[in-house]
């Protein structure tokens, strides 16, 4: 690799990077390389962007193909692993486990049978009994993650904070329940909670009830907030914003998105700020603990 | 009145129906005659079944006349009074108030910032400041709620029994935020949390999440679960299960409904049943508090 940083002399492991869609793996990916690690992508098909791919050592992959990852990790002599990028949980009858996994199937059907969070931590487990060490956006480029207070121009308001003080409490008290990671509160009436749809369904639907009236605050209120769920293993499912989060919030009227600071991964800063700053809207990163300020 | 019963001789007085859309402010009313009362509609325009409506002593209103529901309540000696049928929350702007309403309206802007129990214990604080008894189905008619055990000839098996548990405690951590009164779990896996949207609305994106395999539970697993709101005032809105919630339901591949027996409201059962055994789901009553059996 060219471009080594001191880092490399610290002789950092070889990294996996299991890679979902979306930008997030590359810029991660980039993140681990400046300071001068390798990196390997099993680029997951359907889900990886072929085109960005290219770019990196990489190998095509599909889940469930547990006995090739374990052959290529060891001959890229891989031994820290990341799960990085949008991955629609999978079937367990659409998994064609390779002849490596097929013994692990009786786990995996343990795994199938609850919420996302208990899938993903079974996953991880698997990777770490193998001998992995399995590493998040934390632990490789905390620069990915969200600072504290607003990415754009804007801040919310009183009743904006309000609104996000009711969200975060709200989403401690699913937490337990392994359900979805995000809520709408508007004028402290809660328009909508996060299932498996995910964030930018749960969004339009909000739309939907205000052109439907069924909802009937003004444009211009209620609060997105999202917050990693209580007891999650952050290194495998972070909540994620990007570019598209800000403008589904734009088209559901809403004054703007709340995150957990240090908890959420950011994909393209910058792009957010002008796109909230555009689209009249603040970005801001809280406490998930404290009041807002 | 014709068909007067023993409990007429005791002075019941006149009750007040505030009137919304469906079936069951009729089945109110005439389990209200059948007792001996007399029944006054105040039909809600938009929103009760003229053909229906009809039949009764009645006067149409529209949401905010409170000063014309004052006057004819006093003309027609009713002191009692039950809201019913279904209404979907008004915009603040939507209501425009007649003169007897209009000193209210800054109680109903500060009532207006919150759920919709938080508006409705508001509104039902209104009548009762001004000389109203506030009646709910329980109250006038316990044969309108759900009874424990199954409606029609299934049970749920153990899974759905876990199901039903796990949204029941959901449900009850969710509550004092002031949010859905139904949950969909499958296989310890929550699909949705109803918000404004209502249930048919969540029951068809269960379904939607099936067909665009976000959601790879199998068919035929998965129960619905309505509860009361903790606190709620439940003279005022008491979950309903109907025909078109069976419907809703095997649409969506469930296995079957829990509601909680006692504070839900059923209408037309003996069609429930039918409809539940023809869809080969359960419709069952359970209690809030103690372990599904």
């Amino acid at each position: 690799m060219s471009g080594r940083t001191p880092d490399a002399a610290n002789g950092e492991p070889v990294l996996a990077i299991i890679c979902g869609g979306g930008s997030l793996p590359f810029a991660l990916a980039d993140a681990a390389v400046r300071r001068g690690r390798r990196v390997v992508l099993f680029a997951l098909r359907e889900w990886a962007d072929p085109q960005r791919v290219a770019a990196y050592p990489h190998h095509w992959s599909r889940i469930g193909q547990f006995g090739r990852f374990l052959r290529i990790a060891a001959e890229e002599r891989c031994c820290d692993v990341a799960f990085i990028g949008s991955v629609v949980r999978p079937s367990l009858w659409q998994i064609r486990p390779d002849f490596g996994a097929i013994r692990l199937m009786p786990e995996m059907v343990r795994l199938f049978r609850g919420g996302d969070d208990h899938l993903q931590a079974g996953i991880g487990r698997m990777f770490e009994r193998h001998g992995f060490r399995l590493l998040g956006a934390k632990d490789i480029a905390p620069e990915l993650l969200m600072p504290p207070g607003p990415l754009g121009a804007r801040m919310p308001g009183e009743q904006d904070r309000a609104d996000i003080a009711r969200g975060l409490a709200l989403l401690d008290a699913t937490s337990p329940f392994d359900v979805g990671q995000a809520v709408v509160v508007a004028n402290n009436h809660v328009l909508a909670l996060e299932g498996p749809e995910g964030t930018d369904q749960m969004l339009a639907r909000v739309a939907e009830l205000r052109r439907n009236k069924r909802v009937n605050t003004p444009a211009g209120t209620g609060v997105l907030i999202k917050a990693a769920k209580l007891g999650q293993d952050q290194r495998i499912d972070l909540p994620v914003i990007g570019p598209p989060t800000v403008e589904a919030v734009s088209a559901a009227g809403l004054a703007g998105i709340a995150v957990v600071a240090g908890s959420t991964i950011v994909a393209e800063p910058e792009r957010i700020a002008a796109a909230a700053d555009g689209a009249k809207i603040f970005v801001v990163g809280v406490g998930a603990n404290e009041p807002v300020r």
